[in-house]
C-alpha cells in the first residue's frame, strides 16, 4: 500500500510518500504559504536527488496540488491508496485514527471554534486531497487522539462545569502521533509488554509537550485545551497565571484575543531572549556571554523539570524517560542542562553517551540510574503513515 | 512587648493580640464587611470567655477601630507595643517584613495594581491602625516576601520580557509567612540545620498553594503573579490554558476581567462541584455517592500531586513533606488520597499516624518512608506576631 502523508501548517504544507515497506519514496514541502510571505517555494527530495523551486501556490489547497503531483511525479508513482491527514484537534469525538468521510469532515469543521488557527487548514488540505484522489481512502491521524485516555481528574480543569459540558473546555493534549510511537518504541526497548509500565515523554521542537504514559496509555500531558498551555516553547508562552490576562488586558488596552496573540507569537523563548526562539542558537548566544539567552534558556529547562516532575508525581515512578523532537533529539546540551540536579530522582545521565546521541536514537542513562534515559526519533509522517496503514489493512477492501 | 496583628480579607478583619511570650491574650473578628452582607458581626474571644454582637462597622476601617478596641478592652490592655499588618502583594520591593512609615504606605499603594483585590483593604487596615495608634511600631508582613529568594529561572513566565521589565509580570507566591513558618519548624523537626534540606510545603486552605524550600529558602511555588495561579481552590481555578481566556471570551461576550471574576469566583472546587468550595463537605457529599462530589475531589488531589512532583523535579528529592492550612492539616482522607500512589516516590504515610492527626500536629510518615510527612499548623497571625516581634527587636528604641 503506497501512503502520502499530509501535514498541514500554518505557513507551510509538508508531504511524505511511503511505499509498501514504509520506505520513504520522497518527501517535501511547499513554504511562504503565510499571508506575509515573500514568496513560496516548493521543496522535494527523492532517491538521492533534490529539487526546488518558486511555484505559484495561493494556499494550501494549490499547494497540496502542486506537492502531491511533484511527489509522485518525481517516483514515477501512480496515486497513491491512501492518505493520512494530520489533523491538529479531534475533541473527544476521536479517540483514533478515522476514516475521513463527508459526516468526518463535518465533525471536524464543527471543532474549529476548539482550534481555529490549525482545523481550518486541516480541512483545506483534506478537501483538496479528496478531490484530488477521489479513489483512494483518506484518513484523518488526530494530534488529540492519544490522550483520550485520560481520567477526568487530569482531563478536567476546575471551572465551572458547565464549561465542560456545554462548550468542550477541558485538557485535550496534542503530539499525541509523537507521543504514541515513541513510547511505543521505548516500551519495545524496556523489553517487556506495555503492562505496568510508566513513561515519560518529552517532545521538544519549535512546540513542546510532555506526557505521562502508564501501561502504554497516555495518562497526564503538559498542553491543555489548545497548544499554548505547559512548556515555554519557541513563541509561545506555555503556562502563565491566569490573572496575567486581565492585567495586561487593562494596563495595555487590548482584548482578550489581543493578549493570547501576544502568549501565542511574541513570548516563549523568543519573548524571554528578544533575539530567537531557537533552541541552538540561544546555546551559542549564551556560550557568547548573551545575559538574555542564557535567561531564556533557564526558564526553559526549569519549566521541563517541573513537568518531568510533575508526571513523576502523578505515575509514582518511571521505567522510561525519553527525548524526542528536534532540540531533544538533536542537544545533548539541553538534555544535560534539564536533567542536571535529578540524579536523586534515579534519572543519570552517562555523558559520553548523551553526547553521542545527537541526531542519533540511543540511550544516554547511567548504568546505575533507576530509569532508562532513551532519546527516540519522533518521525511524526512515518506515525501518522503507520497509523493510517493499520486503520486501512482492518477495512474491508 | 505587646502585639496585635490585623489581617484583612476580602469580606472580614480578623485580629490577634499577644502578650510578651507570645501567648494569645485575645482573638476576634469583623465578619461581612462585603458589599453584600446582611449583617456586620463581632466576635471576640478571650481568657476562656466569647462575645458576639452585630455591629456597624461599615469598612475596614470601622472594622478595625471597633476590633481593637475591644480586645484590649477584654484583656484589661493598655495600646499594643506594635502593630503586625499582613499585606498581600510586596512586589519585588519587599523581601521582609518592614517598618510603615509615609513612603512604605505609599509603595503598598503603587503595588495595588498587582493586587487590585487585596492591597486596597490592607491598606485601609493600615491607615486606621496607625491613626488609633499613633505611638506603636507598625510592621508590614508580606504574604510575598518569603518567595523573594525564587530564582530568575522560576519567576520568570515566558512572556516578551518587557512584561516583566517594565510591568512587573512574574511569579511573586503567596502564603509566604505560613510556608515560611512551617517550614522553620519542619527543618526543626529533621534536627539540623537548614543546610542542604529539601522541603515541599503544601498549604490547604480556602486559598491553597505549595511551595519547594531548598536551605530554608523558597526556590519554587505554584502560585504566581496573583493567587489565582496553582492548585484548584475553593472557588479559585489554579492553572487552566492561556487559550481558555480568549475561548470563553467570545463565546460568552465577556470581556478579560469578566472572564477572571468566573476563575476566580465561580470555579474551583465550588464550580466542579456545583455544590460547595468546602472540602470536607464534599467528602461527606462523595461518601454518600455525589459523582460531582467526587469529580471534584479527584480533580483537586490530581492537581496537588501534580505540584508535589514538580517541585520534586526542582528540588532533585526531599527531605521532608508538610501539609498545613485548615484542610492539610485536618483531614487524613485527604492526606492519604494525595499521596495514594506515590510510596514509588519514597512517600510512604502510616495510616494510623495519619488517622491520629486531625487538627494535631504530628509526622504521618511510615518508618520505611524515604522522606518525613509532617502535619503542622499553620498559624498565620502567630508567625506574623513573630516576623514583627523579631523586626521590631532589631530596632533602636
Amino acid at each position: 500500500m503506497k501512503i502520502l502523508v499530509a501535514n498541514c501548517g500554518s505557513s507551510s504544507l509538508k508531504a511524505k510518500l511511503f511505499d509498501e515497506g514504509d520506505v520513504v519514496l520522497a518527501s517535501g514541502q511547499v513554504t511562504g504559504l503565510d499571508a506575509g510571505a515573500s514568496s513560496t517555494r516548493l521543496q522535494i527530495a527523492w532517491g538521492g536527488q533534490e529539487r526546488e523551486e518558486e511555484v505559484s501556490a495561493k494556499d494550501h489547497a494549490g499547494a497540496f496540488d502542486l506537492l502531491s503531483r511533484a511527489l509522485l511525479d518525481a517516483t514515477g508513482s501512480a496515486e497513491p491508496d491512501a492518505i493520512g491527514h494530520r489533523v491538529v484537534h479531534g475533541g473527544d469525538r476521536f479517540s483514533q485514527a478515522t476514516l475521513i468521510d463527508d459526516e468526518v469532515e463535518a465533525a471536524i469543521e464543527a471543532l474549529v471554534p476548539l482550534a481555529p488557527l490549525h482545523n481550518p487548514l486541516c480541512l483545506v488540505g483534506i478537501r483538496a486531497a479528496r478531490r484530488a484522489f477521489p479513489q483512494a481512502r483518506h484518513v484523518a491521524v488526530f494530534d488529540t487522539a492519544f490522550h483520550q485516555t485520560l481520567p477526568e481528574s487530569a482531563y478536567l480543569y476546575a471551572l465551572p462545569y458547565d464549561a465542560y459540558a456545554r462548550d468542550g473546555v477541558r485538557r485535550y493534549g496534542f503530539h499525541g502521533s509523537s507521543h504514541r510511537s515513541v513510547s511505543q518504541r521505548a516500551i519495545e526497548w524496556l523489553g517487556r509488554g506495555p503492562d505496568g509500565t510508566r513513561v515519560i515523554t518529552c517532545h521538544l521542537g519549535a512546540g513542546c509537550s510532555t506526557a505521562a504514559i502508564r501501561d502504554g496509555r497516555s495518562i497526564d500531558t503538559s498542553m491543555g485545551m489548545t497548544p499554548l498551555e505547559g512548556l515555554v516553547m519557541s513563541t509561545r508562552s506555555g503556562d502563565v497565571d491566569p490573572g496575567v490576562y486581565a492585567f495586561l488586558a487593562e494596563r495595555r488596552g487590548l482584548d482578550a484575543r489581543e493578549v493570547e496573540a501576544i502568549l501565542q507569537k511574541e513570548s516563549g523563548l523568543f519573548g524571554l531572549s528578544g533575539h530567537t526562539g531557537d533552541l541552538k542558537r540561544l546555546f551559542e548566544l549564551a556560550e557568547s556571554g548573551d545575559e538574555a539567552a542564557e535567561r531564556a534558556l533557564a526558564v526553559f529547562c526549569h519549566r521541563v523539570r517541573r513537568y518531568i516532575g510533575a508526571h513523576l508525581g502523578v505515575l509514582g515512578g518511571v521505567d522510561a524517560l525519553v527525548f524526542t523532537g528536534g532540540a531533544g533529539e538533536n542537544s545533548p546540551a539541553l538534555r544535560a542542562r534539564i536533567l542536571g540536579g535529578m540524579e536523586g530522582l534515579g534519572l543519570v545521565v552517562d555523558e559520553a553517551r548523551n553526547l553521542a546521541c545527537a541526531g542519533r536514537e540511543g540511550t544516554i542513562s547511567a548504568p546505575e540510574s533507576r530509569a532508562e534515559i532513551y532519546v527516540i526519533e519522533a518521525d511524526e509522517e512515518r506515525a501518522i503513515a503507520d497509523e493510517t496503514r493499520e486503520l486501512v489493512e482492518r477495512l474491508p477492501s
